[in-house]
């Protein structure tokens, strides 16, 4: 049984990304729900003008990879063995630095793919794309199967019939989240979630999520956290984490630092999902984006400013561990002033 | 010279509600500044129409029920003197009652405009009308003559070169704090709104007022704020209010609540802006009210969630006095929790 079987429909591995028929299909995130229609790739350098035009985003761009690898492999089909290794190297290289910020994980899933590739023996280009194939699969469901582990213990902090406010889009983690709470016959809980201006992740993706699986949603806008919190007897906030440092700072979509200033306000826990980064002693050495303000001043690409207005556009903030409730990992729930804990 | 003179565009009488040429002509808020276009009106009915239908709001519906009143006047042309008065005071009722929250302040303005009609002598129509509209006039001179009480006190607290954070329009109020900003020298202050989804008003409105009169002003999103208050170094956050009540409650748009309780996180004082409501001695007698959800799940008119997707609009939301720095009122700064001096 494929792990992505009973999550939503924008969770499942083809709707992600995908490689059939000599090219790649990625769901086009940037609308949907509102239209569903994939970007198609008919080479490994459209895979990545798809990731850097974030077509996908989240874990999407990591499926996009292991499927553009290949492609790449389909592409490479009248090279020689030696020819044809030589143009993955290429590729993996090339994808691995579609975007910056994640290339470190991005170069391991492509040169593992380029890695199965030499070790394998296969005597038609069938059976090499049908190994390149089967590796991105199991890259995939590698990845689910960890947050899996953090959706299910997620879901166990959850009390019965609770209502569960979310920031952002946190991926397959909500998917996972419904699957336990399932599982274990905890169906009567609801989730709220901010938009998310300016691209309404909240309303568009994880929304969509858990309404395709079967569970209540309402949406707000992002400055009603307060009222809802105390009025709608919120009893669980949580989110994803783009980072999290080993002193404990959470950085995370925008908003996040203020939904858990209000639950800690409101006596809520606030839990983060992820795992802690060793490559950031503390948050010092962390430098929050702030990406093209023009894109706060529009809705749906309809300018609503007075000319001459200006605008900030910081994509991430910064969430103190003093406001972290716990951050639930694979491995289990850490305080946030205890992450070393995670690696022993 | 009129006081609204050196007001943002906006904010001049001319462009609130004004009734010219047998119509009034009421500066569309709902789309502005994306297109400066009025709604006209031809009878005082269509008046009450677009008081219903939001053309204007904040300050705007009392301009627009004084003008409603010339209108109404200008209407009854041909009736006789007693006739005339009893066509005005069907029309005082009707203005009145365009919106239920904000009768009892609308019927002031609409049934002195019936009492000065009573008191006045005229003997042509022309007179009358005159008469008429300057009494629309002074009501409009004497509610922002108290708004510029209100801004200049605020101005006052306003640091040298300070960043100053609003939440949502406050109607003149910006425009006053500005005009006395520079009567003062503190030219290098500056703004930061966040956009008020879902109408947008701090994006369209307040930003706009503070563009108009030469600040410098960024918009952000509602969940920006508190990484904003930190990294751009606000010192003062300050909102309006749409209800303060006795015991220091501050009823406002949504979004002011997480807004003062960051701004108390990080020790920025938060002052709002208003007049304590004598009818509500305690917040327990004010009921939120929650809107219509679809305008939260739209952008622009455009649906953006999946089938099925719920959400909440509250309106507005409550802070409580503790993190209230200061009711700025036309009379002076009060303490939260000392509102009955204002009335001593």
């Amino acid at each position: 049984m494929r792990i992505d079987q009973n999550l939503a429909f924008m969770l499942q591995f083809e709707n992600v990304a995908w490689f059939e028929d000599g090219q790649v299909k990625i769901l086009d995130r940037r609308i949907y729900p509102r239209e569903i229609s994939y970007v198609v790739c008919q080479s490994y350098e459209e895979v990545i003008k798809a990731i850097q035009d974030m077509v996908t985003q989240s874990g999407g761009p990591y499926s996009a990879a292991g499927m553009g690898m290949v492609l790449a492999c389909f592409e490479a089909q009248d090279l020689s063995k030696e020819e044809m290794i030589s143009w993955m190297e290429t590729a993996a290289e090339k994808i691995a630095n579609a975007r910056p910020t994640t290339s470190t994980r991005m170069k391991k899933i492509v040169d593992d793919a380029v890695a199965i590739m030499k070790e394998s023996v296969w005597s038609t280009n069938e059976e090499l794309l049908e190994i390149m194939q089967q590796y991105a699969i199991d890259e995939a469901t590698a990845r689910y199967s960890s947050v899996k582990e953090v959706g299910s213990r997620l879901a166990d902090l959850i009390p019965k019939d609770g209502v569960v406010m979310t920031q952002c889009f946190a991926d397959a983690v909500i998917g996972f989240i419904i699957e336990r709470l399932k599982e274990t016959g905890n169906t009567g809980v609801s989730f709220i979630t901010p938009e998310t201006r300016p691209f309404l992740q909240g309303a568009r993706l994880t929304a969509s999520v858990i309404q395709d699986m079967g569970f209540e949603v309402h949406v707000i806008t992002d400055n009603m956290p307060a009222y809802i919190m105390k009025e709608k007897k919120v009893d669980v906030v949580t989110s994803a984490a783009d980072m999290i440092t080993m002193d404990g700072y959470v950085v995370n979509k925008v908003g996040t630092m203020s939904l858990a200033l209000l639950a800690n306000y409101y006596g809520i826990p606030y839990y983060c999902t992820g795992t802690p980064n060793l490559k950031h002693e503390t948050i010092e050495t962390v430098k929050i984006e702030e990406r093209d303000p023009s894109e706060v001043m529009e809705l749906l690409g309809t300018k609503v400013t007075m000319e001459g207005v200006k605008a900030y556009y910081p994509a991430f903030d910064i969430t103190p561990p003093s406001l972290v409730s716990g951050v639930v990992t694979n491995k289990g729930v850490y305080s946030a002033f205890d992450l070393k804990s995670y690696f022993n």
